[in-house]
């Protein structure tokens, strides 16, 4: 991250954006061009709308917690037609009631379905083949968008084989970058659908760049040093392999649950088959703000737990457990807030970090 | 810049903000609100005509050179109407011809006037001022929105003295940091605008950014790491005094010239009063394609010149002084141009480094 | 550290050595005279010996553990007499013993006495202020040399308030920097025993450096990017504030023993009153080799502990906790020794993170 | 260099190391050990001394600048008997006089012949070659010592086929790292003569450390980030290739003089087969004194020239040309100097820069 600024028109940076574009797509198990933006998740997740649709169409949305609202805003905000399927916050897409909308929708009128593959507000993931299938099933043609911006690196994700059109992507989660890039991987369909939309796009237009990357350049100034580190960041991942780091943070996931069960606090996530890899929202006893529990392990141990977002102010507390982590990281962070509901007098069982730790030593033993 | 990331909803990051938006603030000569991007300077391009106008707009444009005419198609994209006055792409705009169309424009059809500060195709800038003089002249409502990425930070640039109602800037010119940060300064008339305008905005609006930046935060993830280094960049330009970074830049852009001319080259600005302290465009003689010494410059001593850009491809090469850049940084650049001139076989007079190093000296003496 | 290599002629380089020599003194607790080399600690254990000593002169030393040893060999070397007192490397000197060699040496044969503060192979410290006494008491003009080289900067030390003539620091513990520059603190006796001596001395010399050192400058070349990463080290020290930095380290040995003694281990310093709080010494159970919980820990948990020196090789491991340390670094260090005595099958109890999580709830209460 | 601390004792540690001296051994031309020492060149100045000579030996310099002198100095610190023969500063051993000295010597009480390679006061560098031919003629038993501290990695040295004993080298110079690291290559008589010599040694001692080295450690701590740079920059020299870096500094040294000559000043080396490739020391005008100049281009320029050391204090500067430089970085110096000697107010002629230029055009033109 820290290498001179380099020149943009040159064979350096060339090269730079072969490289990028090639380990991306590996990551996202795609064949399938992927666009870079010098921009933040929220601007991928504009472009993947803005590149496809026109104005007033109907998206079909699904609630799944605060990231799927934001989404259904912008979708507001430029003029399209989101339905929004309500959801608990606890539970994944319903991809049954999905298949029923689209079925229902015989005139075709719904052009895209929206959905999150990690609510990071949550820590529930929803199943993306099953959203496929779904759509196959109501014979539909529209387009399925996926928001993989909290799992991508840290979870299994396939664009290609999933039929996902667009996959919106970032930096600064599981690829351990700064925030600043973020990524359409594009269908097809999708590109086809680009040319018949008319959104006003500019800054998101995937054509310019796409055209302008089969020769290794963008047609405006990139984030040339965030360049560098995704390279070194995708180089890092493919070094431990892929199914090493999923592997990984499945298990930091699972021994951060079976801490907050022993402390006899609920996940949020109410389905095992939907459970993030990369945070674990945990659930406050009634009466009890998550909020204080934040404050004091700031305060205390000088720790950033997330807070709860939207409806789930207060009510929830999140464990992130992905990226640069090791089994020591996650013992000092699950130790970080045992010890900070103790300081904040919140009652629980004590315990939780002598579960994880049972279960990673279980995991060394067969390991080793 | 190589601060591990920070969590930007926490206090250390909501001190950072507050530092960064009162620093650009002071660079930008305005006591309006800055709006900041995690986007390249195009998105703010984008930024400034989406947030204050709506759906087939008329916007009076200047044709300076290969940015101004960028700009210009981004207006298309976005479904405005820009009426692009011609130029020669060697002088800034006419102010009096820009007073006389909107004079004209007796029914207030035009809503803006878009100019770039510094052109960075030719090296030629525009007396804004001028600019602003013109529109009262005309007694015209026309907001008027400017862009400074090539200048600000490098030449003076007043948005409230000169009654500028977007600024756009960006991160990696003057303010000497990697591209990835954009900005907008955003006049009370602008902010009015806002509130009328029809034209879809999601990532670019400015509400909920302001909104958010009251507390020191955003409304979605920041780039931080690029935040920290502009930390660092607006406190060295503080230190060095920003009237003597102006004429820093200012005494290497006329060292620069004294060589052009010792060369017998022309500066491809044809006005004196219309230099840019940024950087200087070099006309090649007859006959010779500028991208022969770009490629000598580059194989031979490693050194990226500027290439002709859009109409000027070949006709031109640009010699950059922006930036962290010293008299000794400017002498071998000075050099590297001289002796790739040479080695190219490029017909040229001798002594252009001469030329240079005399004017360099003459200042020194006189600091001291 | 990675600021570009400067001329350690020039004023900036003036401005540093200044800067670093007061803050060194002010860690070390002296008004009195610190030289910097550019070498390990060991060299300036050398130095310590070089500038004050003659052939054949005699110095009382007690062995603390594997370093005091080292520190004796270099006197061997030197072509000294070193009287070595035996210890039991579980305890600090006997202060009453070393007066009675002392009041037994009425010719003041004894020149130095050498004194281990913090014995990094066994995490047994030594009362220093004590030493000093017993020298006093005894009458004896030997100078008193201690090594604070695994102390400094993470337990109290003073050096004017003791009495020390020679102290010994280095920059890779406490001061948080890579290993590479040591230090003298040096009394006027010491001064004064530096121009009769006779060993031969060059690199180690005092004399030229503090002479230098009056003009901010060294008379061979300065580690100089070690020099501005000591300076910031010094800079965050002070802004912790010393006090706070002992107790912070103070409490992490504490919060390490109750989780050894939960284990049911031992930890090898046997007197309460000598702990070290920079590190923490654990003897093995009977008939279990200590390099296997290193190697488990580093193959399961990538985790460095340290290992058994000298004639502690295989019954104890080592767990550092001084430097950039926090509560959560501790316990994830904590977690990884428990869990690392599990998958190595080393019969234990559990319960250690818990013993030391209560502790630091009980120490982040009372802070509140 | 900014890589975190690594534990000195484990296997990560241990391929750096073999890495660093397999390197080293490359650019030293020797399939003889190398022991690298945490500490300046003068340390390894003293160490070469210090392992193979006893007290009272007599050894045989050549005084060919600042920095055989500070050699001698420390030869009599340690209690040798230096033999110093007179040079004039402009020239580097007269071998021919060596040759005399040692068949003079028919008791072979010069135990060692000790030579600058490259001396950094004066640019001058001295033939090893034809000193090892001098030794062998006159039939002397004596070790030959060599500092090669600001030619390793810049010019041409052949450890093993020049018959060197001892070579000293350091990090700061052609192997562009900060100061911290030095090294002595070490000849099977040089051992041999290590077991016989009584000076004491202890930090210096060759044999420890070359035992631990076996292994891949060290004795004592080493300076481990400065080893991870040691690594890049073996790397970075390795790529470009020894011949090339070597004739890429040829080159700045002679585009150097030109412009010294076009000034119409004297290169202090008298002897054309003696020039430096590092750097070039350049004789004041009668009358005027060259700190003046280093005042002139310190304050107008921002640039370091080297002083005129000892007996050269005010009667030349130096300008240094090494590491990692390129034509540009040379021209931008080379104009400093040429700026600054008008500032100053020295009598010069201008065409210095064009000179160089010149020179440099040619090779590149012949390169192409």
């Amino acid at each position: 991250m820290a290498a001179p600024t380099i020149d943009h028109r040159g064979p350096t940076f060339q090269t730079l954006t072969f490289d990028v574009l090639r380990g991306l797509a590996s990551v996202l198990r795609t064949s399938h061009p992927v666009v870079i933006y010098p921009a933040s998740g929220t601007g991928a997740w504009e472009a993947a709308l803005a590149n496809t649709l026109s104005p007033g169409d109907r998206v079909l949305m699904y609630e799944t917690g605060h990231f799927s609202t934001l989404w259904k805003k912008i979708a507001d905000s430029l003029g399209l037609k989101p339905q929004f399927l309500q959801g608990d916050w606890r539970h994944g897409v319903n991809a049954a009631q999905m298949e029923a909308e689209l079925a229902a929708d015989t005139q075709h009128a719904i052009k895209a379905v929206c959905v999150v593959h990690n609510e990071t507000s949550t820590g529930v993931t929803s199943n993306i083949a099953a959203v496929r299938l779904a759509i196959d099933a109501a014979n539909h043609p529209a387009l399925l968008l996926v928001d993989t911006i909290s799992s991508l690196g840290s979870m299994e994700y396939r664009h290609d084989e999933w039929g996902v059109d667009v996959t919106v992507g970032a930096s600064q989660k599981g690829l351990m970058l700064p925030p600043g890039l973020s990524f359409n991987a594009v269908s097809d369909k999708a590109l086809a659908a680009r040319r018949s939309a008319t959104l006003p796009v500019s800054y998101w237009d995937w054509e310019p760049i796409l055209a302008a990357n089969e020769k290794g350049f963008f047609p405006y100034t990139p984030a040339t040093n965030l360049m560098f580190g995704l390279r070194e960041a995708l180089v890092m991942l493919e070094a431990e392999g892929l199914e090493n780091v999923f592997s990984r943070h499945a298990r930091h996931a699972e021994a951060t649950r079976r801490a907050v069960r022993a402390w006899q606090f609920e996940v949020l996530c109410a389905n095992p088959a939907e459970y993030s890899s990369a945070l674990t929202a945990v659930m406050m006893p009634e009466g009890h703000d998550g909020s204080k529990v934040l404050e004091t392990a700031l305060r205390s141990f000088d720790m950033s737990l997330g807070v709860g977002l939207g409806r789930l102010m207060g009510k929830v507390f999140r464990i992130g457990h992905l990226g640069d982590f090791n089994d020591l990281t996650l013992i000092g962070t699950l130790g970080g807030v045992e010890m900070g509901l103790a300081v904040a007098g919140i009652p629980h069982q004590g315990g939780g970090v002598d579960a994880a730790m049972a279960y990673l030593v279980e995991c060394a033993r067969s390991d080793g």
